[in-house]
């Protein structure tokens, strides 16, 4: 038996490796992955100055950015915990996530310190914005040298069935073994690049940012998505990987028009729920080497991906398990279904999350035996490849943001002329999904007044598009909701 | 904090997620992922049938073929542990390896039938010949579903100082990692196929089969070197990698004579002790992309290699230590040393062996504290490039085997007539390097009778290649063998 696995400082390590090659590429900015180090290493002890050591907890609530890379980076070299901000979140919820995950300093890009120092009500809990610290003093810091595998690295907040955000802890090993499973799949080429346009706070873009220290390899950094810049990044900067969802894909296609990529373009990397099959045929069509994957938050990224060989042949499945993980479908009762059987899909491999913070409950009720309940429903085939028929039910994807019902629901019924809430997902041209909202009353009140207090409430894209007042929702014998049968309460008369 | 890390059967995972590509070629024969898996299933309920389960330990005497490959993966869905024997050992050494590894099925080539069965003397072990075994009836057996990284996978061993043989334990997790580290340095490409010349029962043959599995890799296996065989290989059946030690390089080059290899053969990974500038160099001349290498078996293959980048303007050089691995150079007092101080090389890392088997107090002698005493001496340049200046002082490199003097010293010093000796290496053109004996005797003896006595008790390359009787061998105050200063004692006329 041997101790705990630990590795040398990745960036440090990668630095020393290969000091010269180029790490990130963003706007007119290139950085060498020793470039890449000093500047984490001067951050840390900019961090340092502000008394976060060792064991501590930092929130980051920034865009993506070079700055924002640095920060992330920079806190390993300290020891520290990173707590991944969306940067769509109103305040009292950015509150609620660092008051759950005991964070000691916030630090926000200067155009999000309204809704930073809002968030920050504690006295044991400091904020800084990213150009103040850029400023600050150093503090010197002894460098963690070596990384355990075990070790908590990242944590971010997903919402769940009750609608209470959780924060899922990513270890050091969960982000080491999804690069290696990606890389056994996709193959470690010397002149790779991998397009980030994807939030860095989301596991899609961090993983990509990992993969770049481990492999070596350069990353195009975008600050937002823009279908025209992804697609000349392709096209004429060597771009040779990219990580989108389908609403992203979408309008790259239609930007796109009649052109096509180098055939050096070598994955197009579809996450965010199953992509739809005319979008997949377009891609075939226009040689596009598309590979759908399945994972989440929970598996430090990828945990299904379709192999080159089987683009074709297996349009619209997500693949097969990678290398270091294994995947089941069971039913209700948790017996192991067989193939073709449709069942909740569970995932086993070590990306999996150590659990949920300070959360051993809902840890205990996810992850049984090593293997991850994701709630979501799907079937493998005969030959074992996994066909993704819907996320959980309660979830909906809009735009590569995961939306929870029950958060928006609870949002609903705290209002006092609100009685019950039910919302659910409705397919949009544009965003994959969006939410519906449902709500019965107990007096009064306008749609256009609950609109609003939504608004002052909920992150944009969690705001219900629609808002129906009904009489009664649907409810089971055991008076659980039935988010599915919301939509047939309405006609399209009776529409916001 | 997770449990120990456990990832799917190797060679089941890779036939279920790539089956149709091809795992080995070897001669007319070419075998699929799918295939192997079959194939190892099979002989694993045939080794299950001689009564090996979970935990037993079988020890394999097989020269390169599809059927050692066969033998070694099946034994992995046993759970049962492999010793791994080099061919070329004496009856009498492989029954000491035998025992000290409680080995309980010796399966062995039938032309090694001979050495076999004069190495099985135990009640407790059984031996089958291979083609006995691939006859024999099955028994059906519960596959090993998942590996625990910690578990001890291979046993090979090595001499040392004593001259008393030890079992390096190779852990599943030593070979995942050394693999991970070889990978995030030379890449993955789709179209590799790694060459196989060296034997599978030395960690540089076995590490290839490991990356194979892992990588979804192609294999050409050779049954033994022929360089005219091997340049064939690469220049006209799309070998892009290939493992060598200095000698195989050295004829590989004579006999590509004024030829040149693809473009598309991207490494030749030098190991077995530094290689001299002038086959370098050769290499640079022939744009052979040359990376040299140093590994050992405790460290289940390379722990340093030299970069793509770095290949010319470090040449000589073993390059940077690899992604997950550490390396120091320490005095004799255990201090770290700067950059171009000559001392120890130790190395740290998952690749790193568990330990000896069944030696706990050797085990705790070479690893302190993670770091692995390898006993080599080199230095680090200013920019970390190791320069590996000599292997211990003890050990002879000759033909890619190591030998180690005191284990032909104790056969020599067990001679009736013999009252001492020393051994020591000597540069050879042929084999890098060949050992020399000297004695000291207490009764006459002919030197051609002392050479009959070697060979009948020593491996064939072990056996001096010159045998001097002297009168005092060169020992230091503390009575300690001086090993450099034998040959002084010699001039050419005194030659055998």
């Amino acid at each position: 038996m041997q101790d705990v696995t630990t590795i040398p400082n990745w960036l440090a390590k990668r630095a020393f490796m290969t000091p010269d090659r180029v790490a990130i590429e963003t706007g007119d900015e290139v950085v060498t992955f020793k470039e890449l180090h000093e500047h984490a290493l001067h951050v840390a002890q900019q961090i340092s100055y502000y008394g976060i050591t060792q064991g501590d907890t930092v929130a980051v609530l920034m865009s993506n950015s070079l700055s924002m890379v640095y920060v992330i980076h920079s806190l390993k070299y300290i020891g520290a915990k990173t707590v991944l901000l969306n940067t769509r979140l109103k305040a009292h919820e950015v509150a609620y996530q660092l008051k759950d995950s005991q964070t000691n300093l916030l630090i926000c890009d200067d155009d999000l310190q309204r809704v930073g120092k809002e968030s920050v009500s504690e006295k044991t809990l400091s904020m800084v914005t990213a150009s103040e610290l850029f400023k600050s003093q150093r503090k010197e810091i002894d460098v963690i040298e070596e990384f355990s595998l075990a070790d908590a690295d990242t944590i971010m907040y997903t919402s769940g069935t009750t609608g209470q955000p959780k924060g899922v802890i990513q270890t050091y090993g969960n982000h080491w073994w999804s690069a290696m499973g990606s890389a056994l799949n996709l193959g470690i080429h010397e002149k790779d690049c991998w397009l980030i346009a994807v939030p860095l706070f989301h596991i899609s873009g961090l993983s990509i940012l990992m993969r770049s220290i481990f492999y070596g390899m350069k990353v195009m950094l975008h600050h937002q998505f823009n279908p025209k810049e992804v697609n000349e990044a392709i096209k004429e900067k060597e771009v040779t990987i990219v990580s989108v969802v389908t609403t992203m894909l979408t309008k790259m296609l239609d930007e796109l028009a009649e052109q096509q990529y180098p055939t050096t373009f070598r994955c197009m990397l579809v996450g965010g729920g199953p992509a739809p099959l005319s979008v997949l045929k377009q891609c075939v069509v226009k040689q596009i080497p598309v590979y759908q994957t399945y994972g989440m938050t929970e598996t430090a990224s990828q945990v299904v991906t379709l192999a080159p060989e089987y683009s074709l042949s297996k349009l619209g499945s997500a693949g097969k398990a990678l290398f270091p993980c294994d995947i089941r479908i069971i039913n209700e009762q948790g017996d192991v279904l067989q193939a073709n059987q449709s069942g909740e899909i569970i995932v086993k491999g070590p990306n999996v999350t150590a659990g949920y913070l300070n959360n051993e409950q809902k840890t205990r009720a996810t992850i049984k035996d090593g293997w991850l309940h994701t709630g979501d429903i799907g079937y493998l085939d005969e030959q074992g490849f996994l066909y993704v028929l819907d996320r959980r039910s309660d979830l909906i994807i809009s735009g590569g943001e995961n939306i929870y019902p029950a958060e928006i629901e609870n949002v609903l019924r705290s209002h006092p002329s609100v009685a019950d809430a039910g919302v659910t997902g409705v397919s949009d041209d544009k965003w994959g999904q969006v939410p519906y909202g449902f709500v019965t009353l107990q007096s009064n009140v306008s749609k256009e007044e609950m609109m609003s207090y939504c608004e002052s409430r909920l992150a944009k894209y969690k705001v219900p598009k629609k808002l129906f007042i009904v009489k009664e929702l649907p409810r089971n014998a055991s008076n659980k909701l039935l988010r599915r049968n919301l939509l047939s309460l309405v006609s399209e008369k009776s529409e916001n």
